[in-house]
């Protein structure tokens, strides 16, 4: 056996994934003390060096599972998961964006990767997505068309809400929500322009359809594929053995008749 | 082959399509820049000069089609749908209305009648429609008689939110989206109607529960129709199969017991 | 033929149920009228008359009806909906209470018992609300708990929207459909009652779970019953025949084996 | 018989159930008439008397279970929730805490574990949460991950929204149901900070879907499970059947074919 392959092995252990996880999960207690004052004052230095503590060992984990698996490495998309976002975590570490800086809480998606049952939930969810391209691109259209009516239409009297296209994709999406739609945005509006419910009132409809179909849809086509699959696999077991029956019967039946004929 | 014949065969290889549907998307994204002041500073008239260019690209087509399919073109709702949408493009070209100017971006839309895919989600809605008829038509009645009684009894002292039948119809648009319903209009009603709440609470329930039919009722049947009409082919499919394949039995069966009889 | 036998199959002709749709319609219209204060001025008396008029064809239907049915006449509850709402409509004429003179509007809803397929649809909905009893007996039961609570919580510092038994029903059933939950109603009391939050948000989990059941169950139910009863009759009478035939097939086996052992 | 068995058969009695139903929804009365002023003024003493008197019914009632299952009582969930509401309302009559007080009322739900419909209810959507388990944990990891972004991002300019983990994660909670989420909260913040919405908006996407598939998944499972159970019992036996019948067809046709060959 190589190193090579040797550090698989390890890599496989049970052993070293609970290990992982539990680094992971120590990491993510330790982002959570980070943003208490109390916990900082007593206790911030140890907190910045238990999580840049737990940083290493993740780097040398991706590290390790780079020698062992070279290039094979990025061909799990969870891999390439893992990897980029223990890079943020290392940007940030050298420039001192403060977003960025924040970014590095998503290590606790890590676990997701980590753990089997949240991969499948996730994956499912990702499978159902392209089932459902033809409707995020209409709606994306919507977004668009809408935008640039409001923009055209209302970006002079109401520059801080239409007065450019993103403006507008915002507002239209605070109102696709439903959130203030007509008390903080459109009466104000039809003040102005008396006939913008013409505009809004059809786009609302239209997106909150297109939105529950969106939710419903990814919903109910990956419940019905998980239900479904297993008894479809046992109608078709059941189906198959009475067809075949059938055609042994068919043929005793044949063998019968020329038998008969015989004598 | 007819200059007609020539035509069609030309309007129908999938190159055409493709450059059709390019300069819809052109088109697009030039609408969306008339939107922005810094482009239209720098580059206005190049973008309005394209807009126009694309728009007479669009015309000459359905002139095209119109020449080659003659009144067939009519008979397909898809090239209705095209031709009502470059002619609002070409209407306010001449007059000026700021709000026929907006709806160019319209012509966006084109992109579904061009991709099949588009059609489909499309014609999958639009067909699922008439068997939610008299859904539509009992929310209608609901919003009517709501309207009615609104305006009867609150449109003196709230004229802004019930003076007419057209406001109150609106108010009860956003009481049902559930928007600010309660602390931006059914509480400050209360102050002067104290009942009024046995208007407005039965209205919610009975819309919330209409809405939430109509869009469940039109996903859930078209998504089972497509799912379940494979499924029910299949299934006929095999009974049909057995079904056969036990009258083959019989008939054999039937046939030894009348050669036994003879002997 | 009695006076009462043709009195009968006159009220069951298509003809007169056109006729009494057509008045339902009419009436619709003028009850709209009625709330358009130029409608009024130019033609007010006329509107009355004619509004008069309508109801006077619907008492003399119902009395025919009454005549022709006897006491049968009350054993459909859509004749009984069509008695009430039109009783309804003879009070306030005599002692004009503004909101009863509202309700004359309700009149439209008999376009429902005259039109058959919203009679359907209304049918449906009825017959499935049975089966929601018990988690409707949850929810009356969760609003009469967390009225209790609030009352006795937050009644003295916040006596506008906890004050009674009534007045918190109201409050949470504003929060439970989400409108202003937070900033106009939990943060303010939370600046009394810190721990507020532990009461409202089970209870807003609780409740949006219970009623998104009862608006899902509610629909799914009445659904998938039309759907399935059709499917179902389908696989029964397959079923039936494929058990009918394999009964005929070892029957004539039996048969078979049987002659066999004769001779 | 022993005194035990004699108390378990009295226990059982359909009779006692009815007893104990009426005392409850008795005391659910008494509780109500608590939170009324002119109902105290009239009548405190008495109503305040019988409350205690249904507490000590119920504390009774324990008992005798106690004696008759003795640790037995504990097996079954119901009595544990049974003897939890009663245990709480008698910890508040000695001390006094206003909130535990205001608890008392939850004895009325112990309406649900004495009415066997409302049991099935309430077990049926327990039974469905495991089921369900990884996407909780998925929703509290989002939240989790967003409180802490949140508060790192934004503690420092909007201390009352983001100023620890804790007030995160209600506004979060708050933006999750969509109350106020752009106008109160991101509007504001994105004065200050303007790529705010690059985490909120994806916030409300990724939670809107989560919950929709929460409340979806549970609902459809518990109502598929019920279903298809049934229809699942059916199709299994009809399958049986089928499959006994062939067996038993081929066996015969084997046997004719075997006395063919013989003579």
């Amino acid at each position: 056996m190589t190193v090579q392959q040797r550090l698989q092995a390890a890599l496989e252990t049970p052993r070293f994934g609970t290990a992982i996880m539990s680094v992971i999960i120590f990491n993510a207690v330790l982002l959570g003390l980070e943003t208490s004052k109390t916990a900082m004052d007593v206790a911030g230095g140890l907190i910045l060096m238990l999580d840049r503590l737990c940083l290493a060992i993740f780097v040398l984990e991706l590290a390790a599972k780079l020698v062992a698996y070279r290039l094979r490495f990025f061909r799990d998309g969870w891999n390439i998961f893992d990897f980029v976002i223990v890079g943020v975590s290392l940007v940030p570490a050298a420039q001192g964006f403060s977003a960025l800086r924040a970014l590095r809480i998503l290590r606790v998606l890590r676990l997701v990767s980590a753990a089997p049952r949240l991969r499948r939930v996730v994956e499912g969810f990702i499978t159902a997505l392209p089932g459902m391209a033809s409707v995020f691109f209409l709606m994306a259209l919507i977004f668009y068309i809408g935008s640039v009516i409001a923009t055209k239409l209302f970006a002079s009297s109401f520059p801080d809400w239409f007065g450019t296209l993103g403006l507008s994709a915002y507002s239209l999406f605070q109102i696709m929500t439903l959130e203030s739609w007509s008390m903080g945005i459109v009466r104000p509006v039809m003040e102005v322009y008396p006939l913008a419910w013409m505009f809004f009132i059809p786009f609302i409809i239209v997106t909150t359809f297109a939105v529950v179909n969106l939710l419903v849809g990814l919903i109910v086509n990956s419940m019905q594929d998980a239900h479904h699959e297993e008894a479809d696999a046992e109608t078709g077991a059941y189906r198959d053995d009475v067809t075949a029956r059938l055609l042994v019967i068919e043929g005793q039946l044949a063998q019968l008749l020329e038998q008969q004929k015989k004598p």
